[in-house]
């Protein structure tokens, strides 16, 4: 049996770690959950509806990492304090999943100017979208896990990026539920100012932009980068879910395509793929993907301009993040991928 | 291998036993699926969320339950349908899961009354509410599902009944989600007259009040019908789940009962039910049982007039209907009571 | 023309009284509006909803008490803060209309007990629920405006209790949207919590309770402060209004009363009141009230038990704090009592 | 005084008529409202809300054209019904406001071709978006009151189009409540189905397209309809409210312009337009038009790829519906602009 271990355990990347962990037939024990600031406390005290599901017992500690020698350690911590955290572990031969942005980008001096930040040094990671890495991730001990926008938002669009049908320009208009924002209380997330209203932040400098457009570049056939991804996130009046509506225009030549044709495309390229689900657009639902690590794709539809609109749904703290990493880790250590996150949504 | 049928699955309950039975380990088949309105068409065309969830080949049927063959049925039907449904299924020695109100009362001619309906004829059912009539259900061949309502208030404060402690007079003020109300669309489930809206309907006349009162006077010791249970349930802007706040006064002679001593009774008497988790008024949410068969407990404060107030939280669809279903399946099929069901909350 | 000022004008109370004082056609200056934190800011910067109504020049300041001249002065500050400013304001011949609780209690023994503070000293103040106490109202220099919660719970049963026909003990479980907790981000305002959720908090001790209660005895003919008021808030995902149920029992000899008389009594009662509104069940929403000055009440409904319901629905910011302070300056003032705050409900 | 009269009074459109005119001082008598189902009864039935505003003796009347003599008719009709209603009432000399789109269309076939319907004619028709077409609406006897999305659209980058400082490709992703969709329950509001969920409909081929498209290119000097407008309207999880994100792309020559000089072509272009705000993106909110008439706009912000993006927020029953009708009757008839409409948006 495998024994893991959660690197920062109060946030609800971590409480979806252990809501999935625990019916997962192949993980015994959480050896370690750390937390500076509840250390010594019941998890039940910051996830009180885990309780009755294995971790009665379990407390946050605070803990060197030198006492840490589970077979995966997933870094539930944010950017920047990762990179302190997870060299120590590799070295020590540990598999690591990690959940922050601190290893998605090969080429550091783009993670330095988005995260604005000096990192501590490139590791050998994989990005971890098994969708479209599955065999480097097989081979990797360190994942990258993909952000939330960027998991929706690539696979929207990867197979018309990898078939040449679309031109550089595209236009991500997501709208994510307000569990993204984190546990911390704020003003951004007072729910008087979030209910009975919706709106963009970061309109044009978000920080997943460069990884969904290095993403879609690999797909390019002798890429030169050509991408040219904006992407513009709302915060919607919901808890879960990122619903992403990708504009994009076909190249001239491709004007005539029938949605049929877009359809098979997107067959073709996810056919072995369980957690991605191509749909008519009337049986999306965030709903249908809540809860769950399903990757939904619907749209298709192409209007008067040449405009192709296509809508990926996927729950942002499950596909998103826990979800996507239990995933990794299944690839990881050769267990079947379904493995603890083989759940449909949670509808209505 | 054990095969199940479900009468009448294009509902919400349906859809729950649907997706719960996926991940049931000893359910290999959904023998019969029906639906008169939707015979022949893909269950995913009304659960669309339930793809790639092992029932892409499921059709609903228009079948006659001569050829229901399985080892056990769940009557997914509405109030006044399953009886004339379940006596067919009963007398071919079926094991019967009935989600209905037709058969939660031992007296027909309550039931007549509360119904407005002429009942075919009573059998021998239990009442399924496993935490309070396990030994009986192990034996029986049909179960009465309880309804949502009298789940969450009967366990709120059977403890307090059986103890004797509580005035025969106590008030449910029940919240709702909207998913109680069903599938089909109505002035009553319009968003707009939903959204930033809460209000009480059928005020006084509810016809879950008998089926609460008669459950709490079998816990009186030489109960002579004394419980006096007036229910109110509110209509409130969430999907899932019901918030129960039972208002209770104590007998003069327990008015100075320690708050700790009250929960020691509640903790004694659920002492072994999984399914029951006594709290902290602060731990508890409706999110903490969504999705979850659970139903949390806490409050157990009195004020200056000795009210004593309790609060439960179920999720009105799988505590409160589909998943109880199944727990009671669980008994009756000698399966571990968890199987199938053991998921905490889908918090956040 | 009149001029007011605002005591505290960053919260939710103050900006509803910037919002209706903008059309309230005897206002014709703020004088001043106050605010520590945010002195020298245009009110812009927090209310940045209310450009453009006349506001744009207007700033907080952070100004002594000595040189506020205005006619009238609303004290939008909290509990315990009140107190230290009322006074001073009062001596000048100011006409003062506090939101706080400072004030409420005739009794400062009650104040002092629930709300644990040591009070500066009892003014001669008027409780300012004008459809009780207009006279005094009139002729008062201080008015303490009613907390969110009694105005909905005295206003609901008032007629009951004046008639003499429900017993002393009365249940009133309400439910307060969000906006209750003011504007200040915490966990318990922090979106996910909120959000598919609902629950009580202050179980049975909340300081709203003697409020009702002293006011619902002073309607009790020979009153022996008899009424035995339990009261239990719960809150729930909606930013305005309060909906409050109102659970009583009838009096033996009054236990064949009809509907029907017991809307006559409602009727009569609240004859000359504008601001109260008599309704079917069915036509109440919180909606109907949202942004509006009146209580609408409904229900009458008596069970088998002699449980005899009423419900009321208020905006908790309107007829609950800044509307109803209007609607008492407008009486002091000798205005019109409908002027500026005469809206319906945004409904939907 | 002036008297006015509705044409089909029982939903959203109707209401807020009702509800702002209450308060609308040259307004005296609602002369007749009509609907043919509920003729008889008074509008509390269907507006109980309304209740005390003036309207508690008007009823519902099924009524001849002919005996319509008001000043002012408001057609509060669906799609195709106007065209039938209207020539009638534009001949007798009535001024007539129609929220239809039958009479938004200078040129009938593209209304024909959107609308798939036949038309009955053309008449001499203003277009009624008071911020571009003052002086025509001010002379005309027929007012074609804007889609709710197209004022939205239209004017958060009318100053754009005007200045030709962007592409002529603009997508508009539009994020609407759900009283857009009427006061008829259907699954598309069916509140399980809204609820914790979004989604785009009519991907491609939503008729309000032309609509903004034949306005923006009004705007363009020398116009040679070059203009490509891609529209999708989302559905979002609230009940009021038009959020718009606008995506558009900087011309090659207008790479290096700043924000504030974006600004200030805003500021100029609106310098004299009281109901659009120009505000930096944090201060903008839904419910900070919620019931109001004003029309918000923000962004201003460009990003790597030179597209530019503007977001802008209305009520879509109020700026997007009846009090942009409100405010054409104001133009039309000769009062103040503002008059009735005046109020800011309900926040929080």
């Amino acid at each position: 049996m495998t024994s893991v271990s959660i690197i920062g355990g109060t946030g609800y990347t971590g409480s979806e770690l252990l809501r999935l962990l625990a019916n997962h037939s192949k993980i015994d024990e959480i050896e370690h959950i750390t937390s500076r600031k509840e250390s010594g406390n019941s998890i039940l005290k910051i996830h009180p509806h885990l309780k009755s599901m294995g971790y009665d017992n379990l407390c946050f500690e605070d803990i060197s990492l030198d006492n840490i020698n589970s077979d995966v350690v997933f870094c539930a911590t944010p950017h920047g304090a990762s990179m302190s955290i997870v060299p120590q572990l590799y070295e020590k031969g540990i598999k690591v999943i990690d959940l922050s942005g601190d290893y998605r980008f090969e080429d550091i001096s783009t993670y330095e100017e988005w995260y604005n930040l000096k990192h501590t040094g490139k590791l050998n990671a994989a990005y971890g979208l098994p969708e479209l890495h599955r065999e480097t991730i097989k081979k990797a001990n360190l994942i990258a896990n993909p952000g939330c926008f960027p998991t929706g938002a690539i696979l929207s669009i990867a197979p018309l990026v990898e078939k040449g049908i679309i031109e550089e320009r595209v236009i991500f208009d997501s709208k994510t539920g307000v569990s993204g924002a984190g546990v911390e209380a704020s003003q951004t997330t007072h729910y008087p100012n979030v209910n009975e209203n919706l709106k963009p932040y970061k309109l044009t400098n978000h920080r997943h932009t460069p990884e969904i457009e290095k993403e879609l570049n690999k797909l390019v056939e002798n890429s030169k980068n050509n991408m040219k991804v904006s992407f513009t996130p709302h915060l919607a009046p919901f808890t879960r879910g990122i619903l992403t509506t990708a504009h994009t225009y076909l190249k001239e030549e491709y004007l005539s395509i029938a949605k049929d044709e877009i359809v098979e495309i997107y067959e073709k390229f996810y056919k072995n793929e369980h957690f991605v689900r191509i749909y008519d657009n009337d049986m999306v639902s965030l709903t249908g993907v809540r809860g769950s690590n399903f990757c939904d794709i619907a749209g298709f539809e192409v209007d008067r301009n040449g405009r192709l609109i296509v809508i990926s749904a996927i729950d942002n703290l499950v596909k998103g993040a826990s979800g996507q990493a239990i995933q990794n880790m299944n690839i990881i250590m050769g267990f079947d991928e379904k493995e603890g996150i083989n759940y449909c949504g949670l509808k209505p």
